[in-house]
This record gives structure tokens, sequence and C-alpha cells, in this order.
């Protein structure tokens, strides 16, 4: 067919911000691509592949005409609308929480489960949740190999997961306590400051500067975190292991951009240090980063902005059998996000 | 006997200036306190017990009529100097790594194993590593109950752990990069700021500020970080354990002090979420902060500079029998040193 008509619905956020970033300096392989947002927004001008494009407010009609629609939307908006753009014609892919759970809607991370992209019998593809793509490259590949059984992670979430407003609070709160050497020092010390100085109106349930936050998500059963939940549920239907085990406590650090995980993970066959290597090196979108004894492992502040899953400090657990512990990170923005959808799209139009 | 004499040997350092604090507001069954340092610390007057007492540099004399003496120095020293107050009739508490592991000499944290105290053939008593001391009065009052044996762990390390330069490193950092509302979003970017502002001795082998570190301590075989086989080992050693299944990953925050762990415990018999909320509740040292319905959990920030181990986010997990994952915060300098070393100094006052 001709080139294929794109629509990214979301586009003035944080993802889509990254979104017409990666979709002007990939291969072009798109026909028109409009840009949608809420009517707050509609009639700004935004760059996308060099060229000014005015922002159509979302509405039945932006979808006429339209291919592939990408949705960076919260998940009522996504609800209402991503099956009116299926309805209209065009594949939704949708990156809210909204429909990756349902039967007939496939949850893709191309380098994992490409086949399940084509059944799509609602016309609709989820794309995970930015912790879950984190680490499903790294360990959709080592899975392929080994078998994986079990997963214990612990996260290290940056702010831009919850948002522009993420970032902004991160930096408010730093400058509001930048200079003051005693702040983190004495309980309640920092709340104090922010009291005086901030609105109170943080995305975050508790101050994130000098501070880490045990909480990602809303509230589910049994004291659990919906983003620990999603890790769960989302791990098993990628990697179509329906009984893997998976525990998760996700925190949220002061870093701006890259979510890091840590991740203990038992395989069905005995896997060494070195076979993971040879398996971590192969992956084409995994780059390994494993050299402690010479201060070689990933770190947020040197992986952000960039594309592949980094992989380092990978051990053969002591005392558990056939379980590897590693430290992971990925632009939660770029492949936790933006990158994972683009690639769904492009995947997508190649079959169309 | 008479009150007996303590001298804390390291008593400029970080954890130093919380003992003095420590010893001087804790009911006060000393004598003496005498305070030590290096010779460049020699001759200054600092205030224990609100009197100005004059540090004297570390030499064989100044342990001369001490009943115990609590050392807080690096590893070499502890190696050359502990030997010599027990050797000169003190009771040796010593902090550093030197001595945990060695058969004859027991690792205690009062609540969970004080009868180890008094089996102590060389006359020396070690401390633990902070990090595995903000989890044992949790754990332990668990295991006391339900028999532990697993755990893995992923930490949230503050800089103070790393002396009194991982602070100063850490507001050098901010203040380098506070304003700048676009730090932590290219790779790479922090690193050049800092290489351009501050001098490169940093403590942490990367960037701290918007940052996660994955490594902690010295490199030992396998690619761990000593504080990871640490916090195996001397769980393993306090809990009574030999055969504990331990798996850890430590990792290095934005944080000035106190020390978070996500906990994975698995147990010998089943534990729900109310079991162990009973079992912490009763621990006199722990704290319990678990209602995340209603933002109800700990953080570094609200429980810096109390004594108490603070516990949260305990769930029962989905796909692991008799398991619970948890969340522990606990001050580093306090029960993470400090304190910790006090109460075996009481334990064993107590009882001369």
């Amino acid at each position: 067919m001709s080139r294929p008509n794109l629509a990214l619905i979301g586009a003035t956020g944080a993802v889509g911000t990254v979104m017409r970033d990666i979709v002007s300096t990939r291969d072009d392989i798109w026909g028109e691509i409009r840009l949608v947002a809420s009517p707050r927004s509609a009639g700004k001008t935004l760059k996308v592949r060099g060229e000014d494009v005015v922002v159509q407010a979302l509405a039945p009609e932006v979808f006429d005409g339209i291919d592939i629609a990408i949705f960076d939307v919260p998940d009522e908006v996504a609800a209402e609308w991503v099956p009116v753009a299926a309805a209209r014609g065009a594949i939704a892919i949708d990156k809210s929480g909204t429909f990756r759970m349902e039967p007939d809607v496939p949850l893709v991370v191309p380098e994992v489960n490409p086949q399940d992209a084509r059944q799509r019998p609602r016309g609709i593809i989820s794309t995970p949740n930015c912790t879950t793509l984190s680490m499903m490259a790294a360990m959709g590949a080592l899975h392929a190999v080994y078998g994986l059984k079990e997963l214990v992670v612990a996260s290290y979430q940056a702010v831009s997961g919850a948002g522009v407003a993420g970032p902004a609070r991160l930096y408010d709160e730093v400058e509001a306590l930048a200079g003051d050497r005693s702040v983190g020092q004495t309980a309640g010390d920092v709340r104090k400051v922010l009291a005086n100085k901030l609105s109170d109106d943080s995305p975050f349930p508790a101050p994130i500067a000098f501070n880490v936050v045990p909480w990602a998500g809303s509230y589910k059963d049994g004291g659990w975190a919906s983003e620990e939940v999603k890790l769960r549920n989302e791990s098993r239907k990628i990697l179509g292991i329906p009984d893997l085990k998976v525990s998760a406590t996700c925190v949220r650090v002061p870093v701006v951009t890259t979510h890091s995980l840590a991740v203990h993970a038992r395989f069905e066959r005995d896997v060494t240090v070195a076979d993971a290597h040879r398996v971590l090196e192969a992956a084409p979108t995994v780059v390994l980063m494993d050299d402690p004894a010479n201060g070689v492992y990933p770190t947020p502040l040197d992986v952000v902005g960039n594309d592949p899953t980094y992989v380092g400090r990978i051990r053969q657990a002591f005392d558990f059998p056939n379980t590897l512990d590693l430290f992971v990170c990925g632009d939660n923005l770029r492949k936790g996000a933006a990158l994972n959808a683009a690639e769904i799209a492009e995947l997508v139009a190649r079959e169309l």
C-alpha cells in the first residue's frame, strides 16, 4: 500500500514530546502524521519531521484516513476514544492501562512477542507499563533460552513516569532545598521547607528530593500498588508464561528519567553469568554494561535518552538454584513508552 | 561494680558524632567517657553529656582503666587496635567489618540475639553493617515466630553510609545542578556539569544527585559488591540460620541518611499481613507504618533521626508460599551504627 497515515493522540505530553522526536528521527515510513490532543492544546503548532503541524482537537473525525493511531492519554480517555479510532478503521496502539489485560487485545513488545501483534480482533494493540517495559527486552532474551520461572523485582522509578508534573516537582523541590546543608538529617525537616516554599499539589505522596517513596500508582487489594500488580500481570502476558511467579515492590526515586530495576530471576535451567552475557550480547536491543571490577554498570544518568535496555551487575545467586541477580536500566519515556509504541506501529505498518 | 568507664574510638566521624549524642541523651550509666581519635583530631574539645572533653590520640594507654571501648574506625585501624584494647582489659565493641565473621567473635543486635554477647572469648563483640542492621529488628521479630527461610533484598542506601564525605558530595552535586531544569534528560550531561564545577574525588563511582548507583563497597568474586555479601553472611550469623538463602542488590540513592530495603521474605510457616502486623506491633524497637490506602508507609525523610526500625508496605506474595514483601527504613547512623553499638555496650555493662 501507499505510505500509511499515522495519528499521535496526546501529542503534547511528556511521552508525546518524545514520540514526535522518535517519528522524526527513525526511518520515515509514514504518509501524513497527524497530531491530536485535548481541546486545550488544539491549535498549537508543533514540529514533526522538521515541519510545522497544527494540533487538532480529539474528535471522531480526526481518525478519518488514519491507518494507525498511537494513544498516549489517561485511562479514561483511552476507554472512550480508542474504540472510536478502531471503529473508524484505524489500528489503535494504546499506551494506557485500559485494555492491556483484555484477552482479545494483544500486549506487545516487538523484540519479545511480535507475533501477538497480528491477533488483534478489536483493532487494538496495547503497549505495556513503563516499569514492565524497562526489563522486558532483557528478560525476554533470557527467557527464550533458559525458561523464566520466578521474578522478584524492586524498582527505582524516575519521576517522569508520573508525567510532565513529575520532573517539574523534582526540580522545584531541589531548588527549594539546595544550599541548605542540613536537610535530610532531621525527620520532617524537608516537609516543613517545602510546605513554606511550594504548593502542595505534588504528583507524589511524599517529598521526592532527598527521598525515596515506596509507592507508584493506585491502591489495590492486599496493600499492593497498581504498578506492582501491572508488572506481574503484564510480564506474564508478554512472555506467555501464565504461571510466572512475580513479586514486585515499586519505589519512586529522585531521578528525572530512566527506570531501574533490581531483578532476582529464577530459570528452569542452570544459567551462569557467562551464559547470560552471551545471550544478552546477542540481543539487538540490549546493551550489556557488566564489568563491576572496573566500575562498569548502568546508571540512569548514563542511559537516559537512549533506546536500548541496559543490563549490568549480573551475578549467579549464592543460595538459589538456576537464579541470576541483575540490575536493568531503561529510559521510561523512550523504550518504556514512546519507542515501544512506535516500534509496534512500524511492525504493523510493514504488514498492512 | 562502680559505674563503668567507656571509650569512644573514632569520636569525630559521622557515626562518632551521633554516638556522642546518643550517650549524652540515653540513661547515663557511665563513669568516665573518654573520646579518642586519630592524632589529626587529638586535642579538639567536644561535648559529651553537656561537658567539654578533650579528644585523645589513639595509643595503647588510652585503654587503661576503660571497661568498654566502642570502635568506629576503618577496617585496617580496627584490625590493629581492637586487639590492643581487648589485651588491656577493655571489652571492645567494633563497628568495622574486620571481626564480624570470625567464629569466636559474636555479632550482636541486642533485640535479636542478646545471649550471643556473653560468648566473647577474645573480648570482642562486633556490630553489623548498617545495611544489614536496617532490617534486623523487623526480620528478627518475624523470624522468631514464623521461621525465616529466604531473603531477596534490594537496598536504597543513603550517602551517609559512605562517611561524612557522602552527604558533602551529595550537597555539592545538588548545588552544582540546582536551577538547571534540563539536567537528567540527556546521557552524560550531569557528568559534564559536575566535571566543570566539582573536584573528581567523589566517594561514589558515579554522580549521585539525580541518579542511583548500583554499587556499595568493594569488588568480590562473582561480581558481588561487598555490602551484598555482608548482608547475606551477617544476616545468617545474627539470626542463627546458617543455611538462610539470601540474595541482595545494593544501590546507593540520593538520600542523606536512612537506609531503606525492599524485602521479599519466605518463612517456614504461613504468615498473613495481619499476622505480621501483630508481631511487629509487639516488637519494642519496630514501628509499623502500614496503611497505604491512606498514604501511610515509611520514607527516609520521615524516619531519619529516630531510633526504631520502620516497616510498611507489607503484602502477602501472590505467587510465593509463606512469603511477605515489605519495605523497611532505618536510620543508618543511629540503629544502623552508633545506637546498636551503644545498646551492646549497655547490655554488656549491665552484666559487668
